[in-house]
């Protein structure tokens, strides 16, 4: 047995080491893949949406015509005209910035690693929103970062709570070196910042002097309206801003950016090379030919109908067989709902009966460093088709049916949390039903 | 002015960030790229050498045939086809293992970042070749390693001098905790230890009990015979094992590896997903596709024999041009070639002066962590054309001559290091003439 076998490595690993542990998602990733169970678990894109024998065709001329340097290695910083591209397309969330600021990555996830590899030394603080990105937080705890989580409220991140962490930080020796946050379509609570929340929370970084890591992978898929104009539109020295190709071409190019003041710039370049050398020019040019003869923007509207279409097939089932008690998130654009149980059901206990009932979710608890989230789950519609989401929601409400009628009929309570953590992570509010 | 800009967050990075200088390579990318310049400095493989219409055909099928997958997240530990192909190439040096040891990475330079990441406190040892690989060294000294430098002979690392930093190690309080060693075609040193000199080595890691990170880009590019036995084919428990497609397909595609010990391997794949989420599928599939219906072993054949031109050229140049004092190491594979300059000339202070003479190098002191180097550079023959080379050469060889005719005419020596550390990197020996 693989997992008997003895590591004769087991004392010479990095302190850091420790902070790897697998994630929730991770495990998840092989039950969802099998056909019979509907996963409202993974936050895959739905890449079918793109034309492949386009996108094929664009490939091919990419190694045909310019073969010498997508072949080849290239800038550490990223493809010129790549990055001439990502300023157009950021530009659409209001983000003014000149091509030298922008590095390109192996996808936003890298950009994540890099700044906190700048910016963290073991123990220092860097507050999350409550929930925040799993993602992230593996991030974090492999640089041995101090998490904080910081309450939201039916706008995301909620300013007051902000400005508390930041003053109990101050008053311990560990510096709040990032503020990290995603305000748009946030990933998991499907919530988005109003403008005059993101100007709130920028003023109070500003006043604290830390800077903010906006994540925004999903900024262009909102379901109504102009795109949420992005914080770093409002600050080019403040705010280190984090995109992504994943979910409006496709996740498996790994094509991402980050869009940095001047003297993080050169750093982050140089922590680029250092990790990879430089990013993939076949992907990246690639890339820059779709965008450059394809219609992109009419391709992200039909991500956007796409996505709103099983957004609405998630919430109506979801409003139709859930049961008294379920609240949930309602997303106004990107790819998750973010679930609270009745009864204080435990999201993490009840998984393997889900799952038996081939339904499969992300429990609350990935979603934090500290252990909260255990009556939460995060639902993501973007991959399966509306009615596969029905079915998935009717098998679900049926699981959770099933936890209540254990409780009301013995008692017997599958949460093991204290009485004093009780309150759900999100307040009641318009958003939640 | 964009470097007189002021860096707002200056006091807010890690420690780590101060290791994160440029490299000389990086400059001279720049350089390289003009075409009136010969370079003999960047390691870029000569990518034209592939049939670009066959790959742009398989990139295209693959994403019109794959697309679904091609174009989606995939497993943090990369492509079970794949990896069962990455065995078959390393079974090439002697490499046995199960795919499920193998963890594909974005190029094999991500594979250095993360072992490291994963073993390497601050201020913990790594013991590397004198000289060693630039990009390795600034891994290291992101995670703020104490690099050690162990003299090299003929056959590259020298056992006994390895067992003394090994000794003297033990005596101080930082445990070494990699032997980072190219084996096969050593950057920048050209050298290749023999299978004796492989089991010496061996044997000494692990009477220390200190794994070693065996890095191969260039073990299927020798020219003469079979390729050399990875040290890694002798122990799977104490070495780790770094590879590339890099230079046997295409540097542009950002597909490397690491072959480790199960509980290393069980790390390394967190710390990818941290780092990354999952290598490309765009990438893998496509490379995997290569693998699966062209001739790749004649491909590399191709390859060597291109090598094998351009080494000869290089070394008949030398010998023709190079004015005496010159000495330089005899490659029998790889890229490159290092050369001591005569009268102890310093490198890096005559490069721009070679560059006004149209050739450019890299200068020896980036492939040591502690500033020794100065009388050497390397010449990389990986790139241009044989005619190419030798032009380079000639200017080169008229670039020392004039250096040497100031030291003769007028004293002045262009060297400024102290006359204790005088010593040549590299003695004398079989393999310099």
């Amino acid at each position: 047995m693989a997992g008997n076998r003895m590591d004769p490595w087991i004392d010479s690993y990095a302190a850091r080491a420790q902070g790897l542990t697998a994630s929730a998602i991770r495990a998840l990733f092989a039950v969802a893949s099998r056909p019979e169970v509907v996963s409202l678990a993974g936050g895959m894109p739905f890449v079918s949406a793109l034309d492949s024998d386009r996108f094929a065709e664009i490939a091919a001329r990419v190694v045909r015509e310019q073969g010498a340097v997508a072949l080849q290695y290239g800038s550490g910083q990223g493809d010129q005209t790549l990055r001439e591209q990502i300023l157009e397309i950021s530009g659409l969330v209001g983000v003014r910035s000149h091509p030298d600021d922008v590095v390109v990555t192996a996808g936003s996830q890298m950009g994540l690693d890099l700044v906190t590899k700048i910016f963290c030394d073991p123990g220092d603080t860097v507050l999350v929103e409550s929930p925040s990105y799993v993602g992230a937080l593996g991030v974090f705890r492999s640089y041995q970062c101090n998490v904080v989580h910081v309450a939201m409220d039916s706008e995301g991140l909620d300013p007051q709570a902000l400005r508390e962490a930041l003053v109990t930080a101050r008053a311990s020796d560990s510096p709040v070196k990032l503020i990290y946050t995603i305000p748009s379509f946030h990933n998991p609570a499907g919530l988005t910042q109003g403008f005059h929340r993101r100007q709130e929370i920028l003023a109070i970084a500003q006043e604290f002097n830390v800077p903010i890591l906006e994540d925004d992978p999903y900024g262009l898929l909102g379901f109504e309206g102009e795109p949420p104009q992005a914080i770093r539109s409002l600050d080019d020295q403040g705010v280190i801003y984090l995109g992504s190709f994943s979910k409006i071409i496709a996740s498996g190019l790994r094509v991402g950016w980050v869009i940095a003041p001047h003297g993080v710039r050169e750093k982050l370049v140089l922590a680029a090379e250092a990790a990879t050398l430089c990013p993939s020019n076949f992907s990246q040019l690639t890339v820059s030919r779709y965008l450059a003869e394809q219609p992109w923007q009419q391709q992200i509207k039909v991500f956007q109908e796409l996505y709103r279409e099983r957004r609405d097939s998630l919430l109506q089932s979801m409003q139709a067989l859930m049961p008294a008690g379920t609240t949930w998130t309602v997303p106004k654009g990107g790819f998750y709902s973010w679930v609270t149980l009745p009864h204080q059901l435990n999201a993490t206990t009840m998984l393997p009966r889900a799952i038996s009932s081939l339904v499969a979710y992300v429990p609350g608890t990935g979603f934090y460093a500290d252990g909260q989230g255990t009556h939460n789950l995060r639902l993501s519609y973007c991959y399966p088709e509306p009615s596969r989401i029905e079915e998935g929601v009717r098998r679900l409400a049926g699981v959770i049916d099933a936890e209540l009628d254990l409780v009301n009929t013995f008692g017997i309570k599958t949460s093991d949390e204290a009485p004093g953590n009780s309150r759900p992570q999100l307040n009641p509010n318009s958003d939640l039903f």
